[in-house]
């Protein structure tokens, strides 16, 4: 597929005005511009014109400003695994990797809250708390960024008990389109002073200024966890047993669901022996004697639903080989068929509809004779059909496309969203529409006001 | 004082337009323009020239698309309970009170949410839902509407395990400046679809649209509630329990403080007989096994921090009676000194530094000779000061303004904020760009891209 024209404004005057800004921490050789192009999906690739890789927020200030100037494009890059198209060069530009940038700044182990670097990982940070006590729990599949993570308004398997990037970010520091540095909160865990300016940056995806760094809630490493894995003789039964739990109050810490297809990938894919039907994996955080007792009431509400076991992971090394597997799903969507890509759905819908909407989804998808697993943050309603396809043949991705139209028709006519936590970038834009109607116009006027001139990570989200 | 002049553009043309949209459900009387003027608090009234009382979203949409075509200023009002001067007309103009936009439209049991229109008050809802074994939690000290909790980003004693009301709202119903109704979001848990405009709206106290349907999230009423009252020796011993509280992850419901002053002000005005010493209230929901865990960590924690006793208040009316109490604190200090008003701060910081800053504003109010009991949402880091005095003393005035300066100075120097949940009004502008700095400009563009003719509660949060 054709790669998206350089921006012929980006010329050797401006690389070189760049090179005085970061030195050698600068790229424009194709390796590493096709790198910082493409994501982990079927987009066609648009690589910037040029790639520069700053260690201080000052330095990002310094780059914006200088693309303000000359009003070329600027794309924040965290890690690259985002999959909507968020790191696209459309109009070509400056991309800003901010890998460098991976600095814990200050961990605050008695307010439980910790500022990093935008390009510090999720495992990164957890490795670096590992003494304190403290954990940092949102986990998307990949190994993201925090700054990333944090602009796509990320979640993951623990949202259900801890929440998403939403509600642990405190703060931000972020360089606006003219170069500007503000902060967007205090480290208050709670504040009404004005515009919640941090809510307006989580989820941004890029597009109102670069997040440079990020305070973020810790949580007290849990006394005791257990996990569990729960086969069930049908879709709607391990389903329904989800639900249940989230009505009965149980705090689980991560209720995830995968379907069969899923099961028999992630057994292949990680060498387990897991039965081969839709399956509940769960874990439980608590006190000793907490843990007990919510695992005892999931248990019951299993078995009133016809689960065949409920088996325990108890060892932390089989615990984490479970939530290993699990993370690796979409790897291991990919291993059923070689040389096919990923399309992740993701849909989510108040949970009342996840049943319906789950099965008439699975209904379709064997209608319409794809390879799709299912696997889910079913406690927040929201799950992901990994429809594993070739992108050279035009008849898979008309199916394959016009299956994702029903599920996002499906899912807003259940007063759901057509993206739970992977995003819009500009794969989901006619989508947003559909979603949120009249509001997208004051998006529009959200993205004018702050980036009057369009060049943070332009035709992402709204298009102007 | 004087109040503010009327809005000459406000004349009998408008009115009778406005009947045109509700009929005689609309005032010009000095009495209901007087009440809609003020708020609690010592604040200069300044009455609107009109006040309807719309029933739907469809009649707030009529009233503010003929408020902008003639540039007239909108002041939304729920029950007038806000401390900062937020309903406060300072051009005149339209108030729309929402009291009568009363109705629960939906409960979603399944779902655990509901939603109402925006003058539902907190404790018309927690009746409402009296037979679904749901409850709401956010609870500040007046029965608000939970239109104005939204619109002031509104906490309680519930915030420290249940969230504010940041984290309770899922989706708004909104009338733009211009008139247009749009809706910020559906009902799914999470979202990563686009900017976050729910939390755009939350805390944007009627300067961007008003708020006329609100969707909130509901809990389990927990199976087990208990409570207990822990008198200390010392101010700091109260607060340091508290502190150990959080930093050891008890999931504890409420965790409020009191000093001796304040004991004293609500053993007077409810007539009990609590020891007058700093003091912790607490709760605690679960499990029955749960909330004694809990209340046994706890009590071994107030304990190691002299605690004298830890006192049950096991029966549901000794509870209750305790909690209202509790939010009669404001009124109790009231009473403390017949014909005075309330002055209430509101700083909130990071809770590693809240001894410091309780013990420091303990010194000062005693150092100034000002009455002014302390109370705390110290589980969050935030406490008021409720300074009772005369405002007709020049004198008084200036001592509490001035303590109320150093107040919020001493907080932001421990990067806190200098409100945790009053909002900013017009009464604590000054205090926002002192917080936020340069990101003052930044709400400065989302107010003039959201509502390009400052007509919607013009004067509050930012000027322009």
């Amino acid at each position: 597929m054709a790669e998206a024209k350089a921006n012929k404004r980006v010329n050797d005057d401006l690389v070189e005005a760049l090179r005085g800004i970061v030195g050698d921490r600068l790229s424009t050789t194709d390796a590493v511009l096709g790198h910082h192009g493409r994501d982990e999906t079927y987009h066609t690739p648009h690589p910037p014109d040029v790639v520069v890789f700053p260690e201080a927020t000052e330095e990002v200030s310094r780059i914006v400003s200088l693309c303000a100037e000359r009003e070329i494009p600027v794309i924040p890059f965290g890690t690259g695994t985002s999959l909507e198209g968020h790191v696209a060069a459309l109009n070509g530009g400056v991309c800003i990797d901010l890998t460098r940038m991976n600095e814990v700044i200050r961990v605050n182990a008695e307010d439980m809250d910790v500022t990093v670097q935008a390009g510090v990982t999720r495992k990164q940070l957890n490795k670096h708390l590992r003494d304190t006590g403290l954990f940092f729990p949102v986990d998307p599949g990949a190994d993201a960024s925090l700054g990333g993570m944090t602009a796509t308004r990320a979640s993951g398997t623990t949202t259900v008990r801890y929440g998403a990037m939403r509600e642990n970010v405190l703060a931000l520091t972020v360089v606006l389109a003219d170069g500007r540095i503000i902060k967007t909160s205090r480290r208050a865990r709670k504040s009404a002073a004005g515009y919640d300016l941090t809510r307006l940056f989580v989820g941004s995806e890029g597009t109102l200024g670069v997040i440079t760094e990020v305070t973020l809630r810790l949580y007290g490493i849990p006394e005791a966890i257990s996990a569990a894995i729960c086969p069930f003789p049908d879709l709607a039964s391990a389903v329904n047993t989800s639900i249940r739990t989230i009505q009965m109050g149980v705090g689980v810490a991560r209720i995830e669901l995968m379907d069969e297809v899923q099961m028999e990938a992630i057994n292949k894919h990680s060498n387990l022996d897991y039965p081969l039907q839709p399956t509940l994996l769960f874990e439980f955080h608590g006190s000793e004697a907490g843990v007990v007792e919510q695992a005892e009431t999931v248990q019951a509400i299993a078995a009133e639903f016809d689960a065949s076991e409920f088996r325990w992971e108890t060892k932390t090394e089989d615990r984490n080989r479970l939530w290993q597997a699990r993370h690796d799903a979409y790897y291991a969507c990919m291993a059923l068929r070689p040389g096919a890509k990923g399309f992740s759905t993701d849909v989510c819908v108040p949970i009342s509809r996840l049943t319906e909407c789950i099965i008439e989804t699975r209904r379709d998808i064997d209608e319409t004779g794809l390879m799709a697993p299912i696997v889910g943050h079913v406690g927040d309603g929201n799950f992901h059909v990994i429809v594993v396809m070739d992108f050279e043949n035009a008849d898979e991705v008309a199916r394959a496309k016009a299956f994702n139209e029903r599920l996002v028709t499906r899912a807003l006519a259940m007063d759901g969203t057509c993206t739970g936590e992977h995003g819009i970038g500009h794969g989901k834009i006619e989508f947003l529409t559909a979603e949120h109607g009249e509001a997208v116009s004051v998006m529009r006027a959200l993205k004018m006001a702050i980036d009057p001139m369009n060049i943070m990570n332009p035709g992402k989200i709204v298009r102007l």
